[in-house]
């Protein structure tokens, strides 16, 4: 059972809690939109009573699943999460480019420049690379975030960048603009309770596995840690199809943006493991609905030490870029950008 | 191992087939776009001698698939099949519309001029109804069809129903433009065969558990057969994601407008099983390069003997041929109508 | 709702419809174990007022499932399907072996001896191959069925063949001692409806993409008209997982054994598509409590013109003859053979 | 490219290996079996010549596959994996046993000596527990590990517990004889790196969308970081068929066993969900050649905080034990237990 309390005083907020304790309900306070109040304990046939017509709450709802805090009835008109300066929400249209891994400061800047004049919103590189091999290429660590902190002063571009383990959170607070829990590890319980514990927005990646309730699960863990600014992405989820890589799975997104409040990216580099799929897919998340695409885009993708052949050249970004923007204004969606661009 | 022929004269091309077979090789010519002929056991260093640079010869390539007559480059610029008075093709896109079954005179004409009025390309209904249960409603049958046949010369639109039985073609012949093969006979071979015979479009639904090659194999049935008149349809694949009630396989239809000349629909009403994700997935379609969609529809979806629960009504319907309308100008396509439509 | 009558005389058992339907409700009778009744539209509170207490009536019970005929409760003791001279049931476990497709007379009949001499229950043998390309090897036809027909009288094995079209049961039924619907016709709903009047057992093999509920409702098509001599079988389910051919489901056999009265076989040849793999899944399904295994034996699998690389040799499928020997009596079972077996 | 050394000393080993590196090639070598040494850059050709015939050598082979360590050619004959004082190898079978979670000291040892009397091998419990939402109860933590280590004390019994975090693996160290990688965390690499330096037996399940490969690389990290006493557990994939809760995928521990020459359980609890299933699916285990399996008791499952719907009564895993020691005899096993059981 959760309550939605709007521009009630702190005060207010902090006695009706008591009061319901008192009463020997249970009652926890969340900073999610305007403020939620969730009381599990309590029948609906007693919630009238407790806090029905009280001036700090505006309104009530008795959820049928297993999430409550990304419900959309939470916010119902959706949440905008500003990453650096870019705002990611309804109105716009996030491109989230760069490349699987950052490999080398040449190959860093060179897309990252080269993605930025194509007109992406964020940059994103793997620096800590999860490897299904223990004999691939793992990433360079903290010099590779570095980079793109570098690459970051370079483009005005936000950067975005995958976290594995609690302890990083950390030493890479300052060199990123969001943190981003991988596939793998979608159902990492600690690093989702770290995360919800900071201050930095968080894009939790799907698992090629889950159902789309353990997918909002994880997003719940880390708004119940009282961090809102949470962003999902779908990234293919596993069948018996393997023509792609993974199967793409938009219909899910359009159900999750009725479900929840949250932005919803598609990324289609790792759910099709085809460059040449990538454009179409991407145009059909932007009519679909979606609030963004992250791409893998690299200077030259034959060279890639990971995940090459999925991503796009630099000039095959520009084009997508161009075909989004052709599509945009019909959807009633224009591509977001950072509201401080850097003069050149 | 196939070889293209263009404006050649039937007498060139059997002079050429029959030279080929004198020496010791198959070879076999089938109607497919200009003319294919399929040369199984010739090695590509012989297919030089036997006929490069022959005038009766425009390209030559050796596929690397176990399906020929429906890849692309039999026909690169792509096939364009008419159904009725409609075109299917790549600067069109066709929105096939209707209930999922006839169920009796008032449904079926209600829907089929509601449908007219918004805009629908082509009506679809099913009079025999392939049924998971014995207990089910299994369809008017040839009422049913007879029904169509009257709703088509009502409104003008050409129509399409599912054929389950190869002593079908014949009475269905008369009543419909093209037949239907459902998800549950995509490996139907004798269906398949006897359809290759007909001289009628036809429709074929990827089944749920088939791959991409299964299903390119499946239309290649048919063109083997000499109808090349095919359409495939992605109506969604089985997957472990039970929120939506199939995985529609967006992704696999651009790869497989790549693969084949043949024209592709998508059908998000069997694939998502909910009515509020099929003008998401309808916009996805048209903005991913799908030729059309099939969707369901009835004038009272409560009512409805199957599936009603993901049948549009007919005025969300009237909504996403606006949305259609809107998104179509910025992808290039517009919406497909009949070639003489009728006047009031 | 479906009620199940003894030794009721047929008399009595008329006399209670007709008194059941004189009352406005529909009701069916069905000649499955010892005769069902099915009543579709009475409400439970009726039940004991139209039926409760009558002497034709046995038990009564209430399904909560779509399908009825073939539930447990009918035959709380399992079904025994009679096969030629074998009988297939709880106590024994049948063992039917041959090649995927009859293809030459001395194939066959190498095949057949050999898998006779080491100890197989049944014979099977593909004479109409459905097959996923049209360029491939489709079978001898009714040239195999008389093939097998003389392996038959050659070993004294009775045999299975799979069926395809309605109108080949005819030609068939002299020929073979089984019909099998093929994991593609599953959903065939017109050959089943014709099965269910054959006058013949039939192995009803699941599709790779059907749920435990589809496999059991196709089975109920057959019961439902009338044959209720119909034996499952489990080939392997499509999933993410391809390294073996397709996934075996043995879970959700030991599941369908308690749902249903229905003999239920294994075919780990088809799942696993590895022949290295069959003789484990084999004598895990004997443990697990299957009633048989269904595998393919060829005299020379390297020669094979259809699946040949997941065929046994027949010194494999004699050393897998010895390890079910050794197994079935800890498992309380007997490997079945005919009841007359032939003097040599 | 790997070689297998026998029994070589050290010395010998590093002369090789020195002189292969003074070459200008990569060699890394490894305590897995008799050890082994990797030659990631040496080609085929150049093998022999480096390190052909010198006497340190036993064998050498070139793997096809990303896995090298974990493959059955380096210990042909199997790994026994010592976990306390039971013996987990291709002779014995073991059988771990207890509740999903420590929930109490009573509930813990109730059921630990329950299962201890029935004849189980190992003792598990979860302390730590990878909940999919933020709300469910998420174990006792320490608490949980202090009374497995009470009931280890009580009953003789080797205990097993999952580990989430590497921070955790020194307190847990004195606590359990086995850590175990839960479904969720097979791919947390960062886990497995750290267990890799642990001197402490690891069990490896299976993640619901791991591939096989995937599987043997989570176990291959562990291995590359110097402990080579794991065991792997297969638990069910997700797959459309939502009849069991996963799907147990035999036939894949038959392949693996063939893959691998570490130790291999089944997890049929988790697999079906479904106590009734456990037992076939147990006996089906040990016919197909697993080498245990791992399965939820609870004295009183109607009470349990987890997972209670799925666990076994301590009557129904006596009752399944007994079958166990029925079928082992006959596929040459021997239910595992303590090498130095407790005197009553």
């Amino acid at each position: 059972v959760a309550v939605l309390a709007p521009e009630a005083t702190e005060l207010e907020v902090r006695r009706l809690v008591e009061g319901v304790r008192l009463r020997g309900f249970e009652a926890s306070v969340y900073d999610v939109g305007p403020g939620v109040i969730l009381l599990p304990s309590v029948s609906p046939e007693d919630l009238d009573e407790l806090i029905g017509g009280h001036r700090a709450i505006e309104r009530v709802f008795i959820p049928d699943t297993r999430y409550c805090l990304v419900r959309r009835e939470v916010e119902p008109s959706g949440t905008a999460v500003r990453i650096g300066d870019v705002v990611v929400d309804e109105g716009g249209f996030a491109v989230v480019a760069g490349p699987c891994a950052v490999e080398s400061r040449e190959q860093l800047l060179a897309t990252a420049t080269g993605v930025q004049s194509a007109g992406a919103s964020i940059l994103r590189g793997g620096a800590f690379k999860p490897r299904t091999s223990p004999y691939n290429f793992q990433g360079l660590g903290m010099r590779g975030l570095e980079l793109l902190a570098e690459a970051r002063s370079r483009t005005g571009l936000p950067v975005v960048s995958e976290i594995m383990d609690p302890h990083l959170i950390e030493p890479m607070y300052r060199l990123v603009d969001a943190f981003q829990v991988g596939a793998r590890n979608m159902q990492n319980f600690d690093l989702l309770r770290a995360l919800g514990d900071a201050d930095k927005p968080v894009i939790v990646k799907r698992a090629p596995s889950a159902t789309v309730e353990e997918w909002l699960l994880a997003a719940e863990y880390i708004l119940a840690g009282g961090n809102e600014r949470v962003v999902l992405c779908e990234r293919g989820i596993r069948t018996f199809n393997n023509t792609t890589r993974y199967t793409l799975d938009l219909a899910s997104v359009a159900l999750v943006k009725r479900e929840t409040h949250l932005p919803v990216l598609v990324d289609p580099s790792h759910a099709t493991g085809d460059p040449v799929l990538v454009a179409p897919c991407s145009l059909a998340a932007l009519a679909l609905g979606a609030d963004g695409i992250m791409v893998e885009v690299h200077d030259d993708p034959r060279l890639a030490l990971s995940d090459g052949q999925q991503s796009l050249t630099i000039e095959a970004f520009a084009q997508l870029m161009d075909s989004l923007r052709r599509l945009a204004p019909a959807t009633g969606r224009r591509i977001a950008s950072p509201l401080h661009t850097l003069s050149a």
